[in-house]
Parts: structure tokens; C-alpha cells; sequence
């Protein structure tokens, strides 16, 4: 094509970027598909994901953050079901105009959170489009047979548990996307950049995974915001759950946004973007899962109880009942 | 949004339209991740592909067509690789203004699809996009541990076959696409909607699964061209072929379209879409690898054979040489 760039094809593009992913034990892209190979007695769990430039992330994010973000909101559902990562298959389906110096930082993106969580590529597909770019990746983890996460084994009497701090990515959002809210204008500079760092690079709770796996009664990753994802959780376990709001755990640069405009609490419990853990034990399992996740240098809150109301999530907020108008994140 | 036709959420469209192509077993897409069991000694094969509305298919394709192209491409991968099904994630990135009628659509072949190759929906995610429709599938196999069939295990002296008939798909598009060339006139009624149901509903060759297994030295499916793949399969194994272009088996129809436009074997031959067969084996596995095509009620042609010359393919047509000057369909 005249006066287009000159940019290498798609076999070129696997072996300069992707194959170097793939790790040593497997084929190396060099073949249609890719082989897993599950240890005896093992399962395997599968989550996908996909990802629209303009929809999940800024178009004109960094590439590598683009491709860590794409990963790890995969490996944040892996380890909410108690699995280690297998490895991945990535589609990438990339718009008119690509330039080789974007997939670089994109590859090189990807290949540091593939090593740093010991998940390889081990296949994919590369297409274009007249559109905005899109990934999906799914990626696979093992569990022992049985022994998945599921969001359905919440009991009456299960204490309600989050890992980290909740709000963040939805705040971080507001901070870092073209036309900030006046109260991101009164934030510090740190805590400006601690929240778009949050919304930018969720970090997969990967090290909580083995202590899900023996002690949760029910998990699943705070994607769609606390409230929503709350609901799905007590609609799968047909229980219901107390919540007491003044417990969920908020970051400092959160409780700083919040004083300076209080009706952000809606956000932060309702946005989404956070990548947290929420989960349900017994409180005779919540020392050891409290343990487990202090030995990961991670809080691990409780913030309610479950109760055997069919599908009610009540909400306190210092002493009072709050609702909320919208659950959760819709796609649609 | 006001004046937005009305349409069911992600988790009602779910229910409605896709639990119901999950099967029996699984979890029902009622969790954040999908299970897969492999049986023991047995491995799993892992293959993507992402179509693109307006790149791999018409926008104003049946949705039932779209869907079960979707999945075919990539049960032919699992074929090809000697691989059972086990079941697929799907990725569906919905444009603007779906509607509830288009989305029946393509679930309903997506079951018939999924039922007919035993390969339930054990996952997915569902986004919205500015842009075209596109589909991500990856789909998952079993193979007895340590037999994929690969690429990359032809030897000297193998023959290479090819199932079925060539060319029939990238003929087809140019039946069914608008802007249609004046050799799609003079052909019958019945060769026009041959060639485009060949483009549209690829036939995923899941019956030679087992023979490839048993018999094959090497195997790939043919979806970017006969030339481009077998360069790809050569590549792989460390060998050459020679290739005699008069026994690469052509249908009724291309034949009739080759009449009238005899140019159009380049397209034939480089034009991608078959979803056939490409394999080598050695003369001494062929009569068991025929015999098992027979049985599936396949054609299996002997189209060349393996040589030592690493990398060269070289075509003969009617005795004398022939060359490509396009390998294959580039997707950049």
C-alpha cells in the first residue's frame, strides 16, 4: 500500500513480540493452536474478557498499560476462584494506523505481567479493523478437582470479606480521563496519581488464591462495583447479606476525594474498576484467610454478615439504611 | 437513554440467550469463570480466532451465520489438530443498535452449531463498541497426552493430502458479496448458492479428528489459502513439497466458474476460506487415512509430496511450473 508505513506482517509481528510471551514449555506460537497440559487431578478454570479502546480504557492510555490491564483483569478472576494461571490466548484486533512502536510497548506491556504471574501466552490471533482496538483474552488457571471458588457457597452466618481498598479505580477514572470534576483539582498530587494508578493498573490478588481456595465459602472480584457485584454474589448463594458501609476499606487518596465532595461514596462503592476480592467464610475459617492475606501484605476486611434473606443486601451507613439507585456497571 | 429500543441487560440476555447453549454439565455461565475436566492422560487444545464484521464477514450476514462460522473456524483448528471438543468461551462485542431479533438469531445458530460438534459455551463476556461487531471464540479440545498432531512433523517422502474441495470459499465471497465480477452470472443457480454456502457455513472437519491422530504426520486446516498454508506447514516441518495443482480437488461449481474465467485458479488455490484438511502422511498410514475419510464421506486427495528442500514448494500445472505471486491472504 503506498504511503502507508512499513510494518511488519503477521508472522514477523508473532516472532518479534508475542513468541518471546510464550514462555519455553509450549509450542512457541508455531503452530495453530496451543497445548495445556492440567496436572493429574487437577481442573481447569476459564475466564475471558474483552476490552474496547473509548469503553475500558482511553485510547491513548500507554500501550503497556493497556496490555497489563487486559491480562490482569483476567487473573483477577483466576484468583478469585482460587486458581494459578496456565497461561493465556490473546486476541488483539487492531484499528487502521498501528504503528510498530505501539506494539512494542504493548508487547513489552504484556510480557511483564505474563512473567511476573507465571502465565504464558501460549496462543492467539491478530486481525484488523475499521474500529477502535479491541483485546480479549482468556485465560486459564488450574485448580484441584473440586476445589474452584464458586460465587454460590455464601452460608447464613458467613462473614463478608473485601481485600484491599474499594473505590479507587472508579475515582481514578474521573482523575485520569480529559474533563476532571472540580473536587480532582483539590486532591494532593499523590493522591492524584495513586488513584489513576489504580484505575490504570489493577493488580490480580493472585496471592490470595490458595488461602480462597481452603477457607472461602464463596469468591468472586470486585469488577462491576461493590454493590453489583455484592447482588450477583447473594443471588448466586441464595442468601442475602448486612453491610455495614462504614467498614469498607478506603485508601487514603479515596478518603481525601470523598471529604471533598461526600456524594462520592456513591461512586466509590458502585463504580467498579477496583479488582478486589470479595468473599464469604465462616468465622471459624476468617482468622486463617485473615492470616493468609496479611501474610500477602494485603488488608482483608469484614464488612457484613451473611443473613438467610433470599437476594436483600441491606446497607448501613452510619447506623442508617442507604440505598442505591444503580447497582452496578451495565454494558449496556 | 430515551428513544433506545428496549433491550434486555447483559444478565437477562445471558439467561435467555445463552445458558441454554452452556449443556448440562457445566456451571451454566452462573459464575465469573467457566470449568474444564480433561480426562485423565488426556491434554487440552487451545485455539482463537476474532472475526470482525466487514473484515471476515458481511454486516448483513444471517446472525445464525455469523455464529456458526464463528465457532467453526475454530473447531476446524481443533480438527486439524486431531482434538476432541470439550466446549468454547465467546467474546461478543456488540455495535451500536443490536437488537434483540439479531441477537436471537445468532444465538440460535450458535446452539445448533454447538450441539451438533458436542462443544458447549462454558464462558464468555459481552461489550459494547463504537465500532463493527466482532467475535472473539477460543475453543478447547482433548488429545491422549503427547498427541497433537502439529505442524511441524512432515518428513520426506509423505504424501500431502487435502479433504474435500479447493477454493470453493474464497469463490463463494465473490458470489455473495455486493460488486459481484461478470463469471458469477453465467453460473447455474445451484453452483452460485454451492460456492456461497461454502463461504458462509464452513464445514469443520471434525470427523477426521481421529484418523489425523492415528495416521497423520502433520496437519494444519486451510483458512488463509492452500499456497499460503502449505508455505506455513513447510516452514514448520523443515521440508519442501511438490505440489501437482491438477489433482487439488475442485467442486462442481468451481470447476464451472474456472470455465468461464480461467485466471480465477489463483484465487482458488491463494484465496483462504476452505476450512479443509491440509496433512501429510506416510504411504504406508495413507490407505487407513483415506479409508477413515471414506467413512466420514470425505474426499481425501493425494495433491503432491514431501522433499528434503527446505522451505520450497513447488507447484506444477499441467506439467510445467507454476508460481504465486500472493502466498496467501494477509490480514495487514
Amino acid at each position: 500500500m503506498a504511503g502507508a508505513p512499513q510494518r511488519p506482517g503477521e508472522f514477523e509481528l508473532i516472532a518479534r513480540y508475542f513468541a518471546p510471551i510464550a514462555g519455553a514449555g509450549g509450542l512457541g506460537l508455531r503452530d495453530d493452536a496451543g497445548l495445556l497440559r492440567p496436572a493429574r487431578g487437577f481442573e481447569l478454570v476459564v475466564t475471558t474478557d474483552a476490552l474496547v479502546a473509548g469503553v475500558h480504557f482511553l485510547p491513548d492510555d500507554p500501550p503497556a498499560s493497556i496490555a497489563r490491564k487486559a491480562l490482569a483483569v483476567n487473573l483477577s478472576d483466576l484468583a478469585a476462584k482460587g486458581a494459578s494461571p496456565l497461561g493465556f490466548v490473546l486476541s488483539l484486533v487492531l484499528p487502521k494506523g498501528w504503528t510498530e512502536a505501539w506494539l512494542a510497548g504493548f508487547a513489552q506491556g504484556l510480557g511483564e505481567i505474563a512473567a511476573e504471574s507465571a502465565c504464558p501466552l501460549v496462543g492467539g490471533d491478530t486481525v484488523s479493523t475499521p474500529g477502535p482496538l479491541t483485546l480479549s483474552i482468556t485465560a486459564f488457571g488450574s485448580v484441584p478437582a473440586g476445589r474452584m471458588v464458586l460465587r454460590s457457597g455464601a452460608k447464613p452466618g458467613d462473614l463478608v470479606l473485601v481485600s484491599g481498598t474499594i473505590g479507587d479505580g472508579a475515582l481514578g477514572l474521573k482523575v485520569h480521563a480529559p474533563g476532571k470534576p472540580d473536587w480532582v483539582a483539590g486532591l494532593s498530587e499523590a493522591d492524584r496519581a495513586h488513584l489513576a494508578d489504580r484505575y490504570l493498573h489493577p493488580r490480580p490478588r493472585l496471592a490470595l488464591a490458595a488461602a480462597l481456595q481452603a477457607h472461602a465459602s464463596a469468591a468472586m472480584d470486585v469488577s462491576d462495583g461493590l454493590v453489583g457485584d455484592l447482588a450477583k454474589l447473594v443471588a448466586a448463594s441464595g442468601i442475602g447479606a448486612e453491610i455495614d458501609l462504614d467498614t469498607v476499606p478506603l485508601s487514603a487518596a479515596a478518603r481525601a476525594a470523598i471529604m471533598a465532595d461526600p456524594a462520592l461514596t456513591e461512586l466509590a462503592w458502585t463504580g467498579g474498576d477496583d479488582y478486589e476480592i470479595l468473599c464469604t467464610a465462616s468465622e471459624r475459617e476468617f482468622p486463617a484467610m485473615a492470616a493468609a492475606a496479611e501474610a500477602a501484605g494485603l488488608g482483608l476486611a469484614c464488612i457484613g454478615r451473611v443473613t438467610s434473606e433470599l437476594g436483600v443486601v441491606r446497607f448501613l451507613e452510619r447506623g442508617r439504611a442507604r440505598s442505591f439507585a444503580q447497582g452496578s456497571f451495565a454494558h449496556f
